[in-house]
């Protein structure tokens, strides 16, 4: 049994680096050696214990990699090929992906739907955080990269870029609308991101940390609201003469940035929520203008498979969008411990690290 | 000055019938002489004074009728032709409208976009209980009744059968989908009838007084579910065999219904709440999946306008859906304090009242 | 070597009854042993040469039958259920299907896109014209039959069903559209029943077979004109009072009915191609309004996947659409030659065989 | 009476400068005076006869102006404000406008839909250049302009950008999308500005003349492809890989650029039509994969109305689109018969002209 090195979850607070099996292929598998991984925000969920995973798993869902070993009815691929693979692998066959509803995944239960069903990777099997990674349903969720794209240029695709974007996506937001996206941590970034690439003329991005409040602006943001020098609803009310927002996307899973958004939308406007919650929300009577006001919440997970993540990729080889920036610190595999100090405790303007087995 | 009589709003508990002149005719308006009208839910909360409006308002929003007297810039009809006008009476020219939002119609404020704005008859301006109307913007609101239907045949055209078919829409049901109605009221049991016109092929619908579930069968139920001798939400997950459905549908205005609608939800499934709410409303966290289950929830205001109307009253000649049977009871106008005290405390089996001056 | 009997095309205007081996299971696919299948009009084309298939090919694309082996990586699924499976089999994995576009699969090509790529049995693999069918990707594909189904209510599912609801669906058809639907062979039945199921409330169709004509009123139709007694355009604007038609489904594949279906669509308005061309099309310039007429032209190619068969055999569970009396004869596979005959040549008020091994 | 000066239509070849009396305001009117307008494509068909309308028409449909003087019923608005008013001037309700169907508006008709009805400025009613302008259904149709805008920074915001943007968002870009635009002149200028705004990733150009092939580059365009060097099928194609485009722009109105444009299409991609075409289109049965590719193919007619004024003048503010070098001539109302003469010749690489009264 040859054995190679994975982040796995020990106990709440403890992520250690230890020593695991390489994995067998089944048919439909690929095995990837992983050349550049990170961590994600709900990796430090997974680390407190606050989303409960199996002891022993590997932790992560970010992989970008090469092709070492396809399954034996995987076809389209080549060994040596780079590749990543986003956070959600959908199966492809369930009924939820038959509906275009691909994260909900059920492939295997009674109706082919289970909620968060698609997410897999560093949630119910062994995740990217470690020199190997095998990838289910390889044929749906192998997208090869461009020669031409570095590791890191596409290491954003995988997860917060796919949520970001979802996020203006799922709000549908039109050419000419006006854009409020609550908390510029890396999926707010890529949610103003998004909002921008969508059309969006006036896009007002709301946080107190001034090296995300900078970037916020890089990333598209028309006007930048510090919340704690401004009370963000009557900022964004004035911002816009008193009309609000046609779209709200709420983007760190609290009441307090779910509510915001709907005091800022106008009447028919769409909230679109990309925070996980930890507590029930509550809907404010008259901002919900007591379910009168033809409002829309709609909430995504992460869009997954091979198509997403080509198509993403195309986003950053027309540099339309440049994610590189978000890269702020690079570890070794081996040094993944001090990576999850660093990024769980938000030290030194941490936005997204880099990791290399 | 020539006199009419009008049911108004005197003050909490008090709706009476008083003498009121029969109104002006501006250039855009239209004068109708009211043959059958109706009393709506809504209507009630104004009674109780749950729902604020102006003493000495004329209360009603669901009028049909002959135009008595056309505004000296409308054109496109004719005096004496039978009409009927939508609860809701857009201007067809504010920002709202020009985005296809028109019952959030804002014309003459600032931006165009008004909370509700659109609901103008028996809140803003007079109503339609009464022996006349001013029908504001009449060429966006008057829609000829075909010869061959009956003022009670569209009746209920103006409010719940756009109300209820507004849930099924903007829930966008579609061939094959399961769908749980909740609450078969009137607006519920349009609801119903048009989740049966969308395409819905399982349709749940949730009461407990017999003559409304009898009623729901009718309008197309293909199961209905007594909430108070099952609990609805284990009984839908049953009938489902465990799937849940992909689009429920809030009709009545509470946490329970609310919070039941969400739990018998699919992932990636649509709520679709008509309800008018009292308070603010709790989104569980488990059945939200935390904001990860690509939830949507949509709420609608009636939708109006005269085209609106007319594809509604092509709705009842197609003999697709029968409403008649909503009918239940029958007043003059001068009776009309009776016909509040009967639909207030939903006596006698009453669903819907027809009022003729 | 086991043998069985197989409905093969031999050459341009002979399919045989020949003997064919019975195919080996790989992987990922499941061997069906057909209990009832039918012949399509495409099978007609394919027998005159008029659409090319290698020589020897099984014919058919719709199966009805019992699982009899299941490939080593197939899970979800025992051995003697009873399924269907669409006549169209996406991968599932193909980047056209991961875009919710599964019957231009092209798993396995350069890009994942193939005109009507998804379409293989009796195409591009052995079709169901057989004791036995071997269905690819089988997890993406096998739909079980509710008990309480009979086959021949679930035999028109896998296409015309499928093809003909595809119909009305890609039109957008509304509550309260009027649809005009030209042709009405099987799939411009079911496009007349899908009208009916999408809430189009004036269905005017398009024929002169006088049984079709009286089947069309049984779907759904509202008006049926015959297009020897009467200039169908001339027809329907008259029906329309002058406004012409929301939506207009052409059934067939003709340069006429495809420019009557434009003629008679109102401006703003979908045409809803399902029919199968022959030659180029020809756009006439005045109903096309010169290309300012905010017009859409959509195809269709019949969806398949086991979530839309789920779907369809929901549809007949509900007793909402009524397709079997479409099935007008019945044939062993044995006599298929006959049963060949009979449809190709539309004798005997023929709309669709049953066909059993 | 007070007179103004006027371009008229006078007869085939003969656009004139006239004197013409300034119109009465009617109760729902406004009357402009126009600070500056345009010359469009469209009016040198007119010129050219190849358009008819009535002799003695003003022509022009893109004003920029002062408001004079509001019609009685007209409020919102105020004299001295400076506005726009799009090319198409919808009434607000119609029944094709309470579709949303804006500019096939038929007000005053019996159904409320009108083929390109509304286009009234300089077709059916007097247009803009000349001194004054009388705007109908004012309330529906005035865009107070930003006061730091310019004049020349929103002329393209009545057609050119509206027509462009449409072409965009009814091919319903997805960001991602690969796009091909035939054409680049202002309308195919406008239509890739919109394509890169809506998230095109890749942008493909056609055209001939250099100075708009460079311009289509500042527009947003990756690649643009001389169709005088290279079959532009063949070249797209080569760019693309050989999987076609999702989204194919025709702005030309040419039956090669139509063809074109379907012949570089994926599978179930979209092809949407701004041209104005003047004979009869075909459809080649291979590039429509017989009717089942599932294609869409749309045309569009400029968006009109004050909220997608007010949207188009927000993507101007935003710095995200500049339109401003797609001005390249100057001329005042005296001298427009030359204007005419430069336009229509295309000389001097003209794309826009500004006409100043």
């Amino acid at each position: 049994m040859v054995m190679m090195k994975a982040a796995v979850f020990a106990e709440p607070g403890r992520i250690v680096l230890d020593d695991k099996p390489i994995p067998d292929v089944g048919p439909l598998d690929a095995l990837i050696r992983i050349t550049t991984t990170t961590i994600c925000g709900t990796d430090i969920h997974i680390l407190k214990g606050e989303y409960p995973v199996a002891r022993g798993l590997t932790i992560g869902h970010e992989p970008v990699g090469i092709i070492e070993k396809l399954g034996s009815a995987v076809s389209g691929y080549r060994e040596g090929q780079r590749v990543i693979a986003g956070a959600i692998t959908p199966s492809g066959h369930s009924n939820a992906c038959l509906c275009g509803c691909h994260s909900q995944d059920g492939a295997g239960t009674k109706h082919g739907w289970k909620p968060l069903g698609g997410w897999r990777f560093g949630n119910t099997i062994d995740g990217c955080q470690a020199d190997y990674l095998l990838v289910p349903d390889a044929m749906t969720n192998l997208a090869p990269v461009p020669d031409d794209l570095t590791d890191e240029e596409v290491l954003m695709c995988p997860d917060i870029m796919s949520t970001g974007f979802a996020g203006a996506e799922r709000g549908d937001i039109r050419i000419g609308d006006t854009v409020a996206v609550f908390a510029q941590g890396p999926i707010g970034l890529c949610a103003t991101a998004g909002a921008k690439l969508k059309g969006a003329t006036t896009i007002i991005a709301v946080d107190a940390v001034p090296a995300r409040m900078e970037m916020a602006r890089r990333m598209g943001a028309d006007h930048v609201v510090n919340f704690r020098e401004a009370d963000p609803v009557a900022e964004i009310m004035r911002l816009t003469g008193g009309r609000g927002v046609d779209v709200a996307i709420e983007a760190l899973g609290t009441q307090a940035t779910f509510e915001a958004a709907l005091r800022v939308l106008r009447p028919g406007g769409t909230l679109s929520s990309l925070g996980v919650y930890s507590g029930d929300l509550r809907i404010p009577l008259g901002p919900f203008a007591a379910g009168l006001g033809d409002h829309t919440i709609v909430t995504s997970l992460c869009p997954g498979g091979k198509e997403r993540m080509r198509r993403l990729m195309a986003v950053v080889a027309s540099g339309r969008v440049d994610l590189k920036p978000l890269v702020t610190h690079r570890f070794t595999l081996e040094r993944i411990e001090e990576a999850y100090d660093l990024f769980g405790h938000q030290r030194d303007g941490v936005l997204k690290v880099a990791i290399t087995p």
